[in-house]
C-alpha cells in the first residue's frame, strides 16, 4: 500500500516506518523535520511540512492510499498551558485533514489518539473501549473532539477509519529531554547521571507497550482492513515504582529519586483492556517490558555516549512526539 | 446578584433576562445586537459585542459576580456544513472566556449545553446526565468539548460552574426563520399559509421544554449555588407527528406537511433524564406543553399579524439563538 505518515519522523513514527516497510509498503513521510536520531531510512519519501499547512498537506496527500496521522502538537504534560494552542494546532487543523481528504482522498485513515488520558480517571480497570470519554486535560478534551470528527467523518461520509488508543509507549528513539515519556526521561537523566524527579509516592500506575508492539498493531490495522476504536497497550499495569526498580535492575546502577508532590493531572491508575484489539486485528503484545527496558537502556547509553555518531543536540521538537501520556 | 448574560438577546437569553429581573438581580446583557422582539427591557445594562473579542468580553466582565453564557455562533442543523468555524467560534472563545475569567473574575459560571446532541443516540431513555456523551454532530462533539473544559477549570483553578443540557426549548420569542426549534418553525410557517415541511416519517421523538420552564431553572441554579451538570427538559418525550397534532387543535387549522426524507444527522428519540435539577435545585417545569403551544401560537399570530408593533424584519441572526436541537 501507498502509505501518508503525517508525523513519521517522531519516536513513534519512525518504528511505523521501519514496520511499514519491513512489510513491503511504499511510505511517505510528511513531517516537521527528518528523523533524530538517525538519517531517512532508505525507500522513504520525506517531504517536510506543517500539519496546518493545507497547501503542504494536500500535495502529500496526492497520491496515497491511506493516511497514519500520528501529528501532536502538544503534550500531555503542557497541553493544559494553552489550551487554544492545542484546539487550534490539533483540532482545527486534524478537521481540515479530514475536509482534504474528502475532497481529494484518500479515504482510509488511521489515528493515533490516546488511551492515557481520553478516559479522565477511569471507573474500573482494565478500561475498555466503551468506557465514558471523560478526560480531565486538554490533551485528552482534544483528542476526545478529534476522535468524536473522525467518527462523524466515517459515518456521514464513507471514511473508512481506525483509531488507536495507545497507553505509554516506551523504547528506542523516545526523546529523553523530560517532556513525555517517563522512561526515557528516566533512562536519560541516569545515563547523565543528572539527579531524577518523582511527581508523588511513585504508586500512579500506567500501562507500558514497547513502541514496536504499537507500530505492528498499526501496520496489522491497516493490513486486516480495520475499522472502529481499538485501545493499544500491554494491558498489564506497572507502578512508576516498579519502573524505577526495573531500570534500577537493567541498568545495575542505584536509582535515587528525588520526591515532588504530585500533580493534579496525573491519573491515578491507567491499564487498557486490549481484548478488542486481539479479536479484531489478531494482534497481541510480544515483547516483555523487561527485555523492553534493558534494549532501551542499551540504547539510551549509546545515545548518550561521549561522542556517539547521531548525537542529541538541543530540546526535542514538541512536533514530533507521537501520542502518549 | 450582578450577573451578565452572553447572549441575552437570543430567544432562551430574553427569557432569562426576564426571570433575572423579577428576581430582583442586576442584569448585563453582552451580545452582537439587542432583542429581536421587543425593546431592551428596562434595567438592563446593554453592552454590544462578539464573544470573540477579548477586550470587549472584559469590559463586559467587570464588575460582575457570575455570568450565564448562552452564547452558540452555530445551530445543530447547520454547524456540520463548517465545523472550523464551529470550533473557532465557540470551543475557541469559550477557552478564552475561562482565561478572562480566571484573570479577572468573576469565578462563577452557568452554561448553556445540549441536551439533544451531547449524548448522541441514547443508548436507553430517559437519559441520565452520566450518559456516555458520543455526540454525531459537530455542534455536539464542540458542546462536549466545551463542557469538558469548563469541567477541568472548575477543577483545576476553582471555578464554581453549573451545565445545563435543555432538551428542546420552545416558546415566545423563538425565531421562525426555520434554522432552528421545530415548533417555532412550523408555527410561523402556519401562521404564513405557507408549507411545512417534515424530514422523516414524524416518528422522530424530542423532549419539549417551555422556555420560561427553562429560565427559571437558569435563576434557580445561580441561586442555590448548584455546581455540576443537569439536563434540562420536561422529561417527557413527544413524536414531531403529535406535535404537529396539537399545533392543529391549538390554530385550529389544517396541518398537513409535505414529507420530506429524513436526515443522517437527525437522532431518533430523545427524552432527559431530569431527576437530578429536581433533587439538587428543586426545580421542576411547570408548564403544560398543550398550554405553552397555545400560548407560543397566539404570539406567533401577533408577532406575524400585517401590521405588528414589533414586526419581523430579515431572517434571524445566528448569534442570538440558545443552545437547542
Amino acid at each position: 500500500m501507498r502509505i501518508l505518515v503525517l508525523g513519521g519522523s517522531g519516536f513513534i513514527g519512525s518504528h511505523v516506518v521501519d514496520a511499514l516497510l519491513a512489510r513491503g509498503h511504499r511510505v511517505r513521510v510528511f513531517d516537521r523535520s527528518p528523523e533524530r536520531f538517525r538519517p531517512t531510512p532508505a525507500g522513504v519519501d520525506f517531504m517536510p511540512g506543517d500539519l496546518s499547512d493545507s497547501a503542504a498537506l494536500a500535495e502529500a496527500l496526492a497520491g496515497s492510499e491511506m493516511v497514519f496521522h500520528l501529528i501532536s502538537t502538544t503534550v500531555p504534560a503542557t497541553a493544559n498551558l494553552d489550551p487554544g494552542a492545542d484546539i487550534r494546532g490539533n483540532l482545527l487543523a486534524t478537521q481540515r485533514l479530514l475536509e482534504l481528504m474528502r475532497a481529494q482522498g484518500p479515504r482510509r485513515l488511521l489515528y493515533l489518539s490516546s488511551g492515557g488520558t481520553v478516559y479522565g480517571v477511569p471507573q474500573h480497570l482494565p478500561v475498555p473501549e466503551a468506557h465514558p470519554l471523560d478526560p480531565i486535560s486538554s490533551y485528552g478534551i482534544v483528542k476526545v473532539a478529534i476522535e468524536q470528527f473522525i467518527r462523524m467523518e466515517a459515518r456521514l461520509h464513507e471514511l473508512q477509519a481506525v483509531i488507536l488508543r495507545p497507553s505509554n509507549p516506551y523504547g528506542p528513539r523516545q526523546g529523553h529531554g523530560g517532556v513525555q515519556g517517563v522512561i526515557g526521561t528516566f533512562m536519560g537523566r541516569l545515563a547523565r547521571g543528572e539527579p531524577m524527579q518523582l511527581w508523588g509516592d511513585g504508586s500512579i500506575v500506567r500501562d507500558f507497550i514497547h513502541v514496536r508492539d504499537l507500530a505492528r498493531l498499526c501496520v496489522a490495522a491497516a493490513e486486516t482492513g480495520a475499522s472502529g476504536t481499538f485501545n493499544a497497550g500491554a494491558g498489564e499495569g506497572r507502578s512508576i515504582r516498579e519502573i524505577l526498580d526495573l531500570i534500577g535492575e537493567v541498568s545495575t546502577l542505584e536509582v535515587t529519586p528525588e520526591i515532588r508532590p504530585g500533580r493534579n493531572i496525573d491519573i491515578p491508575r491507567v491499564v487498557l483492556d486490549i481484548a478488542a484489539a486481539r479479536q479484531a486485528i489478531g494482534w497481541q503484545p510480544e515483547i516483555a517490558l523487561c527485555e523492553g527496558l534493558a534494549e532501551t537502556w542499551a540504547w539510551t547509553c549509546a545515545e548518550l555516549a561521549p561522542t556517539p555518531p547521531h548525537r542529541l543536540v538541543g530540546p526535542a521538537p514538541l512536533h514530533r512526539v507521537g501520542a502518549a501520556e
